[in-house]
């Protein structure tokens, strides 16, 4: 196989839906047949045009930001352009015409330079910015706080290659470049970096560090904060180069303050990352196991062992018989195989040498751990219908259905208790309301000491969706709070998830991270009320 | 091959002399003949006991200390056991008699609540601390500055293991556990932590944790800051338990703040750190490689690949020559192999599966880039000689020499230059000075972006050595900082490295720690003078 074979194209989400615009989805009779199975019947109300408030910005501050040398904008279309991100929360606003989270303006830097004047600009006239690039957030992180007039400081044109060293096998993107921008970009030179987030399609270089991405080969080439070996950052306080070492014992790492960071503390404006050869073989396998127990329990055995595969994902009962890793077949039974029970997927990437080695001792490990291999068929079908999950929620959220997804990561030890907690405190809290909730797992994300958990749920839509799914969300928070594990493995933390997150780490912690804030942020122009309130 | 047989004991080192008091070492007669061929004909002046200033902390600050249950000493054979660490200057200012960076009091909790207890008597009563477990800093880590009373917190009786989850693969340690004894209490359980520093006969868990330090398994079982899942850790503002998954996308990994901060943020008073089963099998390999550059492109390669041994390392022809990774015969020829070039130690821990599929396709790719395979002799003798080297330099200190060694990191593409750089900056520093120096030069930490470089100097002593080494460290750390590498791979920061440290990272970066600091300890009670001035 060659790189091309897995290589997609940049997608352009238009406001308020996920996906291709150019490859509608549409939903299998038996998919419908399910949704009337949880009373769905009638489709949701038309969607209205947002209505945006007016500009707080006045023509004198927008001369004043255009003499930047960045391109500046007011008008509607590209204000509702860059209103919040993609959480079914933000869809379900937009369908309802609710467009008050929108920026005052949108300036678009095309150098880093720009980016600093721009920041001077925000200074001198009180206004506060918050970054936007691939726009894919699912947490609120593109819906600041709105106390001063704010800017969606647009990174789409800060793109390329900015530096490539073949040698330590790093690429220096600018940090707008989209991941499929900067897949063929390294790609013209043999490399590849292999982060496939499921945002893949839209994220950008520079989100899916100040997010902390976990892509599906993390298992094999490591989450995107694990990648990155530097980073620019503007900041109201001057520019910081960060990172002069793979690893290094000179003090904290400061790299993981500003990975993370999410905008808060500055505008990350070129990422330096590892990349790695193509690799010359891939092979993905699906394999059956009779219940979840034993699948978690043999990703477990595989994240602990010294032999890892490249990908490897797990689905619970439910999610295996849905058949989403199966998108275009999603709702059908699996094209091969046994019925009930779950699927893994198994993925090698590299040298024939290699792919031949852990190959061979991982899957006889997984025979050992009680798998059934099921051949290439069902792990090929999850390769090319990777980024194609989300797809579906625009169409079932047509039909009347109310779908989300939200994720979780803990240790092995507390894996069973936080999948029954948080499946319960979903299940209950959408059933009190009535609507039962069909509730689906998979593990994609596993460590030797842990993994993380992702849950799809969909149930039928009431009048107020926002507050039917807002109540199931504050009851998975909790449980998951309850369980001690982290609010998000990587989805990150944005307006949405920062309640949390602050119980979550504590006191000294937020206080470390509010004397950071202040020290790099001293006026409070970067992305108010994300990460911290 | 068992547990036991790489298991060795605590060693309390004596103060200003490294090593096992029980066990000294002697010079063989070629390394007496190599000493000669540097002009080393005279014995290095005999030591004087070092004399200490008076304590400046009086009967009613120890009455308060003592009242917190810790046990107090302020005599002078105490705080002269906790003077300094172990860098050739501090081993240098003891012999010398030089007693002026003593401690004013010893202060040895038993429990995490005592620490809380001390740390409340310090914002009280106008001290400072800095805490001392291993006493193995070589970068003057154990000299915090002393514009106020300064006491030694002595973390030794904060040990044990406090929970183990075999299921996580977790083991959480009281931080004073010294790593011999915690190897001890996890393998009782058939787990091993896997973390071999060349201190680790001295050095504790949370002294690791502090200081970033990298074992010579990194490339197996990753460096201590990678195997940390959890801190505990008393700040004068509250206590912290850091760390709540794995990892996480909850905002910056505030992990990695800690980690390295070098009690100049807080008292780690216990670490959750990442344990493997005990490996079945240990095989460890030499390898002969004609020159450092071909040894040195097979590091990378193997690092840069999916299938890596346990233990990777590359002594250059210098080491090589004089035969520094077998302690025993160091100066004698190797006592296999060819004579010329370079050593490699390639090490494989694990099931046996797992190493025979790891050695076959790492065996063979080393051999293709070059290696001759020297079979397992030069790799046991390297495993069971692995803590010995640093026991060699108090003789040679006491025989006229100065020796010392320092170490950097860098990405692979700079390697070749750093190297260079910093040799010609030794070499001509104290050539300059009359004293020729043989420098010597490992890579035993390799990443797929980088690799450390170790360096091991030895030169005739002068009437003043630590002038002449500082001119020697000077230029070194003006060769690496204009290389752009790291000031340190895993020896720290300590005051030694400070100012060249605030130089690497820049202004932005310095902001952003000194405001944590600010915050966390708003009295400067910790660990004044280290990290930050």
């Amino acid at each position: 196989m060659t790189r091309s074979e897995i290589d997609v194209d940049v997608v352009d989400f238009q406001p308020g839906r996920w996906g291709n615009p150019a490859e509608p989805m549409h939903l299998s009779e038996s998919v419908l047949g399910a949704l009337t199975m949880l009373g769905i019947s009638e489709s949701a109300p038309a969607a209205v045009e947002p209505v945006l408030p007016a500009t707080r910005i006045d023509d004198d501050t927008v001369a004043a930001l255009t003499a930047t040398g960045a391109v500046v904008a007011t008008d509607d279309a590209d204000r509702r352009a860059r209103l919040r991100g993609f959480s079914t929360p933000d869809l379900l606003k937009f369908r309802e015409g609710d467009g008050s989270d929108a920026p005052d303006a949108v300036v678009a830097p095309t150098t880093a330079d720009q980016v600093t004047a721009v920041l001077a600009v925000c200074a001198d006239r009180g206004l506060t910015l918050n970054p936007f690039a691939g726009g894919t957030s699912v947490t609120g992180g593109m819906a600041p706080g709105r106390g001063k007039p704010v800017i969606s400081l647009d990174l789409r044109e800060l793109t390329g290659l900015l530096d490539f060293d073949g040698v330590s096998q790093i690429a220096t993107f600018a940090a707008g470049t989209r991941l499929p921008d900067a897949e063929r970009l390294v790609g013209e030179r043999g490399f590849e970096i292999g982060h496939f987030p499921q945002s893949y399609e839209g994220a950008t270089v520079g989100g899916c560090a100040v997010t902390r991405s976990a892509g599906q080969s993390s298992i094999g080439y490591g989450r995107f904060d694990e990648m990155v070996v530097g980073l620019t950052v503007a900041t109201p306080i001057g520019t910081a180069e960060i990172g002069t070492a793979p690893k290094s014992a000179a003090g904290p790492d400061l790299r993981q303050l500003f990975l993370g960071s999410e905008g808060a503390l500055g505008v990350v404006t070129a990422v330096r990352v590892r990349v790695h050869p193509v690799p010359a073989v891939r092979r993905f396998y699906g394999w059956h196991f009779p219940d979840f127990a034993a699948g978690a329990a043999a990703m477990r055995a595989i994240a602990q062992g010294n032999v890892r595969p490249t990908v490897l994902r797990l689905s619970d009962e439910a999610e295996t018989g849905l058949n989403l890793a199966n998108p275009s077949g999603a709702g059908s039974a699996s094209s091969s195989g046994p019925v009930g029970g779950c699927l893994m997927v198994v993925g090698f990437e590299g040298d024939e040498a290699d792919v031949d080695c852990r190959d061979t001792y991982v899957s006889a490990r997984i025979a050992d751990l009680g798998g059934t291999a099921l051949g290439t068929e069902p792990g090929e079908h999850w390769r090319l219908g990777r980024f194609r999950g989300p797809y579906l929620r625009d169409p079932l959220l047509d039909a009347g259905a109310l779908v989300e997804t939200l994720e979780t990561v803990t240790f092995w030890s507390n894996i069973d208790r936080l999948k029954a907690d948080v499946t319960a405190s979903i299940t209950e809290t959408l059933g009190a309301a009535g609507t039962p909730a069909v509730v689906m797992c998979h593990i994609s994300h596993v460590y030797p000491t842990g993994a993380s958990l992702y849950f799809t749920v969909i149930a039928k839509a009431l009048e107020d969706p926002l507050a039917q799914w807002g109540a199931a969300k504050r009851a998975a928070n909790a449980a998951i709070r309850a369980a001690g594990a982290s609010i998000t493995h990587h989805h990150a933390i944005g307006t949405d998830h920062r309640e949390t997150y602050l119980q979550e780490i504590g006191e000294v912690q937020v206080a470390a991270l509010r004397a950071v804030k202040n020290a790099i942020d001293p006026d409070g122009l970067l992305s108010p009320g994300i990460l911290l309130p």
